[in-house]
């Protein structure tokens, strides 16, 4: 199955698990569930989901087994950036052609819509103990809560406001995409793996394939805004054409990390290649 | 056992513990961890905790039992306390009379400390799969989610800041107070029962005792607090005699709640008390 029909299929289980998720707008406190929704829906890319339902494929796993790890990443992942967007920290009025949720409902809204988002996601995966039993579901919450913490997701932000163009170099800078970005790219590769039953390597190479996917994937972000005043840009150090390089180096590495896994990765590892060329 | 000698022998298992969820403070981003202790050490009276662990002990189990949930708790606590007196919130430049943490670390910082504390509070509860089990772990992470979102502590605080003087009633007042404060209050009670193998007609009990001490104990802060410009206090409906007579009906409503637990519950009795009267 080529990418296009994967995500023609795929995706309206992940839309539709989404919305199960999240409270109606109408329902009180409506301004919250509105904020809460409004970056949700309709959404960006889904690649998270879709990375989280193709991983759970590729170990015999069907993506209705992902579901609950595909819908509890989108959720951190939205809520991350609400607050991105606030004017103590990006200060970004727009976000996919919209207004932020702190422009379209305030700023206290912003954050709090946040802080409801992050307790949703593990609200989603505990619940999960019912249709995947305890422990699956205590797993996906470790592994989701590791990688968006201190040492995860939350420090990559702190180290990318804080970061210094003096102490610049490309080791620094990876370090901050490994956190950023790419703890939460592997955290959905793992969490439909995990969901699925994959095998312990299985989910150690897939955590592995995750990150490096992820690092590819914030490089080619960062050639994408070319030229936007971020110091924490690998084209800083690597130039253009060697960003280029060090992004398709990092995609070789996490296509050889599945590679034992076989056709059922096909559309796991064309996702890959999508997530960095964004060719498709 | 009074009050003071629980107090005196279990808080240090509280703080013991607590002090080894969170990362040292000079492990990078130094910021980060430094801005999560902020609050966390020294901390507050450590209600919740000690109604934890005493609810542990209220069905036969051990404080110790109790502690992931006493930790996560006071971690979201702590979380909540930090957003709320952000600039966008409640604007409060102090807190137990230090600097709030938005003040001494910066506001981004303050908002992403939050995030970090909200992630660990969760990954404290999936890792007590490794001491208690998988389906204790995941259903006190469900517990506590459903506390702390949309439809909890997050939602009362959002109709907090937007309350509205003109539909002034002793109902809406109550309304906020039952999600700002009490769900937060009674997922500390259940969470100690849970973790302790509490039975679901015990777990029941407690979780209505929590939420009426609950109510009782964001009273008893509106009484502490009277003359601050807040509309959404008990004293603008009920003024102060009413006020202090509704917070010993809903105190005297919680302690029938663990009449049946007898002796094991009298210190979980006698913090209620304390929540409420502040008297010891």
């Amino acid at each position: 199955m080529d990418l296009r029909a994967y995500r023609a299929e795929r995706s309206p289980l992940a839309e539709a698990f989404l919305e199960g998720c999240l409270p109606p707008a109408d329902q009180p406190p409506e301004a919250l569930h509105g904020a809460m929704r409004h970056l949700v829906f309709p959404g960006g890319k889904r690649l998270r989901p879709l990375l989280t339902m193709a991983s759970a494929e590729a170990v015999g796993g069907s993506a209705e087994q992902a579901l609950p790890a595909a819908a509890a990443v989108e959720l951190i992942h939205t809520y991350s950036l609400i607050h991105d967007d606030l004017p103590c920290m990006d200060d970004d009025a727009e976000r996919r052609g919209r207004p932020s949720v702190h422009v379209a409902f305030g700023e206290a809204v912003a954050v709090l819509a946040g802080d409801a988002l992050q307790a949703l996601a593990f609200e989603v995966l505990a619940r999960a103990a019912d249709t995947h039993g305890p422990a699956l579901a205590a797993a996906a919450a470790l592994d989701l809560a590791r990688a968006v913490g201190s040492a995860g997701l939350v420090g990559g932000q702190v180290d990318d406001l804080a970061f210094d163009p003096a102490t610049l170099s490309n080791e620094r800078i990876e370090s901050v995409h490994e956190r950023k970005s790419a703890a939460l790219i592997a955290a959905a590769v793992v969490g439909g793996a995990r969901l699925a039953g994959g095998s312990d390597p299985q989910l150690a190479d897939l955590a592995r394939f995750g990150f490096e996917v992820g690092i590819a994937f914030q490089i080619a972000d960062d050639l994408l805004d070319e030229g936007e005043d971020d110091p924490c840009s690998s084209l800083t150090v690597l130039g253009r054409e060697g960003a280029e390089k060090r992004a398709e180096w990092w995609l070789a590495n996490a296509l050889d990390r599945v590679e034992s896994l076989g056709s059922p990765a096909e559309v796991l590892r064309e996702l890959a290649r999508f997530s960095v060329r964004r060719d498709t």
